[in-house]
């Protein structure tokens, strides 16, 4: 990730996202801007973000709930009027929802409908949004093939997406977010093959279960040692990964 | 299909739908009720199907959208009523919507939602609504395993909804139906593992590209082929087959 200039991630204000912009303002060579967006950058549930932001200042906050439309536009024309002609490198869409207790018998039309807007929509939203700025970083980037310091789009999606995988692991049922990750996935691959001419990779990545609000105190890892995992990852992703689901060691999953 | 006694068939009107309801009428053992639904029984666009009722008892038409939760439940209450104590031996969910422009560039969050409400989450709706019947087929069946003449749910997907092959068959983006069936099968599967307890066969179908409005003229086959194909699939489903994508011939397709 040494050369991605400029990074992007909804949902940034806690669990994996805020962590994210945790590594990425500490790795070596730290992007020259990091937008880190979320509903509510004012907010008391982003304190820590902006404690982040009074120190960095490539770190920038940007409101930006991506289950609203007119939100994603706006905060398109502010983070292109910062890079001021550059392009955006890395778009990472961060931000999802869940809901923990949503069986076959519990789910509802409207958890499935809310669900899907912010899993599925929302970062299809952003890449229509983002794409002028993404297609520019890919244009002034000297590298040939694809890889994230030149332009791409990661949507960070589950195993839980995984229509192969889901009779391993259907002791969480979650089907509205089952069913909208599986929309991510496809949407990840429909992306790979739109944008590839553009120069633009597209690559679903799963965290693992990690120890959030989300995830729960339950899960298996540390948002430390995930976060670590997926920016060792971002690195090595290459046109060969570009419509494929990986989890935070680089292993592939089927869909 | 000769013992699946009661079967219901959302989306009956026109296309896929109407043929089914055609094929099953003239079958050597015609089901002892066929439950045809659509938006609008009364409409013009549903002439042909009244035409059928009113030389087959056994055909009864439902209004029924599958987007509207209540129009779901009050059907549900409609056919328990015909049913008469008797179970529901097959759903299957044929209704779907598609809007052949929807590449990248244009697609919207207007239409990708309109898309997942009848595509995904009306099928979950219907499960919802219909299980109570359908475990009553199960239970009152004497015959081991899973069946359609037992009791399913038939879910109509498309191979546009299989991610692994999407990089084939590109030359179509429709990205709202891809997405949405995607989310389908995923929750076919999960039907399929939620149910099999039940007694209930879950599987989802690709009728292949067919000549209908929805297919368009140049499709590859006849709505006949498509409906002879999928009804002659039907009757050889067994748990093996429950939370898989077949094609018209029985063809398995990945995820």
């Amino acid at each position: 990730m040494a050369a991605a200039r400029a990074v992007l991630l909804t949902g940034s204000n806690r669990g994996i996202g805020l962590e994210l912009v945790k590594q990425l303002l500490g790795s070596p060579r730290p992007p020259a801007w990091i937008f880190a967006t979320c509903r509510d950058p004012e907010g008391p549930r982003a304190q820590e973000l902006r404690d982040l932001a009074s120190k960095h200042p490539n770190l920038v906050l940007v409101k930006l709930d991506v289950e609203n439309p007119s939100d994603i536009t706006d905060a398109a024309k502010v983070v292109e009027g910062k890079l001021n002609g550059m392009g955006l490198n890395l778009l990472i869409n961060n931000a999802g929802i869940y809901t923990p207790t949503a069986s076959l018998e519990t789910v509802d039309a409207e958890d499935m409908v809310r669900t899907y807007k912010t899993n599925a929509v929302g970062p299809m939203l952003m890449a229509q949004a983002f794409l002028p700025l993404l297609k520019k970083a890919a244009q002034d980037s000297k590298e040939k093939g694809l890889s994230c310091s030149k332009a791409a789009i990661i949507n960070m999606s589950t195993v839980l997406g995984s229509i192969k995988k889901t009779a391993d692991s259907f002791f969480h049922p979650v089907i509205s977010y089952r069913c909208s990750k599986a929309a991510l996935n496809m949407l990840t691959m429909c992306q790979a093959l739109t944008y590839k001419e553009a120069g633009i990779l597209c690559v679903a990545l799963h965290p693992g279960w990690v120890k959030t609000d989300m995830g729960s105190q339950e899960a298996d890892l540390t948002v430390d040692t995930s976060v670590r995992g997926l920016l060792s990852v971002l690195p090595i992703l290459s046109e060969k990964h570009s419509g494929t689901l990986l989890n935070w060691e680089g292993k592939a999953i089927p869909w």
